[in-house]
């Protein structure tokens, strides 16, 4: 654990890190103050995002970027599984959707755009490995047709049988996990070496041992776990104190802090000329999250919550996912970024941010 | 008529073609046994595919892939123009429109994406001809254009007058098959030397003699032709029986089977890492039955039918081939394919095949 | 001056000019002959598209094709913001809109499937600078987007508040034209190198001096716009003796006309193999229009209009914008062009046109 010690005396963000037992402190002392609890959550989750991204940066200096990027996408979204499992037992599958919905959206539009932003501030022209994206896109594609084949299908939506909604779902949700499965085959075994980087990464900093960084990935990832939690228990009366609708909370706010983490490293990974790690962190924990974190939660909907979870979405959040997915289907086309792709993607975010924040309560 | 049967002897699905008399004399002495005759129209159609298939082969050795396939296209929509006219003197619109809708989609994803699956499953990597695939896709996205935009502009739609929707839908089959006729100027004229195959197939037997290949075309097509003409209406009783309900029947069961020649030369491409071929039948094949079946039914039911058609769909088919018209974009982009983007191709064909097996009867 | 007197004479096109007093000339007189106004309005402003394109030929001559064909765009999209100007003072936001929508369609699909088809026909395969067309293309979807997001994520549409719309309008207008202002800096100066012309021209005639061209630009503009005042006040009435409704009016025959001058310009630049002229007009007032001109209206009306004007567009309109974006992505992408491409481009044009010729009064 030396170097864990050294690099948190170095790095005066990680010092952050001492908010981590105060924030706990905070819950168990004041439940019910939840404008505090939502900024301290904030501070803390901050270091430990830090922490993580130099973890896996040191793993993925060990696999490659591409193995390195769904280690770092799968521990981020395990995260957001935690949060979303703890939703699922509630029963409260409207925010379970809207946290499945914006985090694709959160890491297709905005971790991506930003690092292709901050890469392209840097280096005036970035290459990166477009069989990767193209990997990653298409499942998103074919995880966005999953969602909106059953309402358009059903041009009758309303007076559709319950029933045939549920049974399709699970049927959707097995051959989306199916697909996910055989895309990891496809990348990390059969074809790998169609998967390897575009520019060698030259680390400017000794990594940590092997075993340290797993250590610190898993340990890490706990804590934000728990931070997370108390995160999105103090968010939404947080955000009425803010004067924000719980549209734009459920979509946005909660994708971006949970994300943070994966930003963390995907931005780190850009200013680095390492996109290939940034692309992997974003698009992969995208096609993660729908093609197997929305899955597996409708599949464990029958087994712990009060009743089964659907596939079907708010026709608003099919066509942000959509609109997410067609946008990086047409920017990562080339394998090439510089900073103004970065900046459209941004837009295109903060177009459906805005929407949002400035939609009336009930217009949802 | 040696080659020929030197082939029957050698290859034992062939001994199938024994059924052929057998199915005729069943329908015959038996009209009302639709199951018998639905499982003896399928049985039946398989040798015949075969031999369908080894004869486009022949041709196309000495053709080339673009003509062949083409050739192959042509044929095997013959098949599904012969049974839509049938249907088109009964008036049956619907059954129409659902078979043109539906043989769109099977030959996009389903006859592509197993072509690119069963070829990627033997070379690691295969290239085609892109130019050919882009020609085609561009095709269907004009066809799909012409799908979407009378609903569309026309956004109160029940109202509107119907005779807007009849002159509206003859124009639209004018400009489809002017842009089709167009399109084989250019590809087999203009700028044939861009549509080359990408691999120089090596037959590995000999191909038969020019004459006998095509006098088989002919002659088996007629036999198809006929044999499909049973299937069709066996299908919709027999489904009953298996439980199947009518939109997946006339979506699925009617397109795959229907297709199920063109099939066989596809996929016997796709295996002797003859790409083109399978690219050419499979986007050759939706390309015309878009562009050119569809709108010569709409034009020809102001002669034979007892009303005239129009080019309306139902939302559900319009949705489905926009679906399999982007993802044919997407995944052909390239020019390369590999198992995986098979898996992707046919994994979207199962999200709608699926989708309209459980569909309630009353949801379409 | 020399130089365009000299012009006039070899060119009989435009002896034509002689019909600009006559047009002034019979508004003045008979402001309500509007057959008559319509036609001297068309007449007239050919020969001034003609010497706008052969000004902005001279100009490019010195500037390279990004730049021209930006330049052209700018003074051609001019003469629209003043029509649309008058009409925004009036309160006619329908027709504004309408005008808008009209014009990146025309310029997106007409004029641009135009070029590649009269280059077409002259050259046998036709290649230009791609990372110009995907520039444009993409600013193109941004604006797509922008125009589809409100409606879509507010999906019971009617009932919506109207201080949402207008928020919203205000902040997408922002956001479009920061986008735009952006897309500049990047083409003009981070990244010019990226958008040099593929084909150097080699000018079969002298250009003008620089001062001379810049001076008839400026001059003829001004006619320009004259003249299309009077065409847009005359054409509406005209349109009803030729029988054509009120939106194949609004969206194609105004978009047309008033685009003549750029249409002159990009047709020459195909027809001499300077295609990346002809893209840099016809995709890039495109997105001019539509990230520029389009919100700065929009900020205008709270100033100079009775009432503000939202971005809330006719679903219609919204589809057929996003049709003209996805065939100039899907066709743009290669960077290479033939005689096809163009009549392809050109068909989903006339299916859209067609459309709105049939489309009964009320259907709209």
């Amino acid at each position: 654990m030396n170097h864990l010690w050294k690099e948190i005396r170095q790095n005066p963000i990680l010092w952050l890190l001492a908010l981590v037992p105060v924030t706990f402190a905070a819950q168990k002392v004041s439940p019910e103050s939840h404008t505090l609890l939502f900024l301290l959550a904030v501070l803390t989750i901050i270091p430990l995002a830090t922490l993580l991204s130099h973890a896996t940066e040191s793993v993925s200096a060990k696999t490659g970027d591409a193995v390195g990027g769904l280690l770092n996408a799968t521990l981020g979204n395990l995260t957001e599984l935690i949060i979303a499992l703890a939703a699922l037992r509630l029963g409260q599958f409207t925010l379970v959707k809207a946290s499945v919905a914006g985090a694709i959206v959160a890491n297709t539009l905005f971790l991506l755009g930003a690092s292709f932003l901050l890469g392209g501030l840097k280096y005036h022209v970035q290459d990166y490995n477009r069989v990767n994206a193209r990997l990653q896109t298409s499942l998103l594609f074919l995880a966005t047709v999953a969602m909106i084949i059953p309402s358009a299908v059903a041009s009758g939506g309303s007076e559709m049988a319950p029933d045939f909604m549920q049974k399709l779902s699970v049927g959707l949700s097995v051959v989306l996990i199916v697909a996910y499965g055989l895309g990891l085959v496809f990348s990390l075994k059969s074809h790998r070496e169609l998967f390897g980087s575009i520019e060698e990464a030259v680390s400017d900093e000794a990594p940590w041992p092997l075993n340290v960084a797993l250590v610190t990935l898993a340990g890490v990832t706990v804590f934000v776990a728990l931070v997370s939690e108390i995160f999105v228990e103090s968010v939404q009366e947080a955000a009425v104190t803010f004067g924000m609708t719980p549209a734009f909370v459920g979509f946005i706010v909660v994708a971006l802090v949970g994300g943070a983490a994966e930003m963390a490293s995907a931005f780190s990974g850009a200013r680095k000329n390492r996109l290939d790690l940034s692309v992997g962190i974003g698009l992969g924990s995208a096609a993660q999250i729908a093609l197997f974190v929305a899955p597996v939660l409708v599949l464990l909907s029958y087994v712990i919550g009060p009743a089964p979870m659907d596939l079907q979405f708010w026709p608003g959040a099919v066509i942000m996912v959509l609109i997410a997915t067609m946008t990086a289907i047409i920017v990562t086309n080339g394998g090439r970024s510089t900073w103004f792709v970065g900046v459209l993607m941004l837009m295109v975010y903060l177009i459906l941010a805005m929407t949002l924040y400035l939609l009336p309560p009930g217009g949802q």
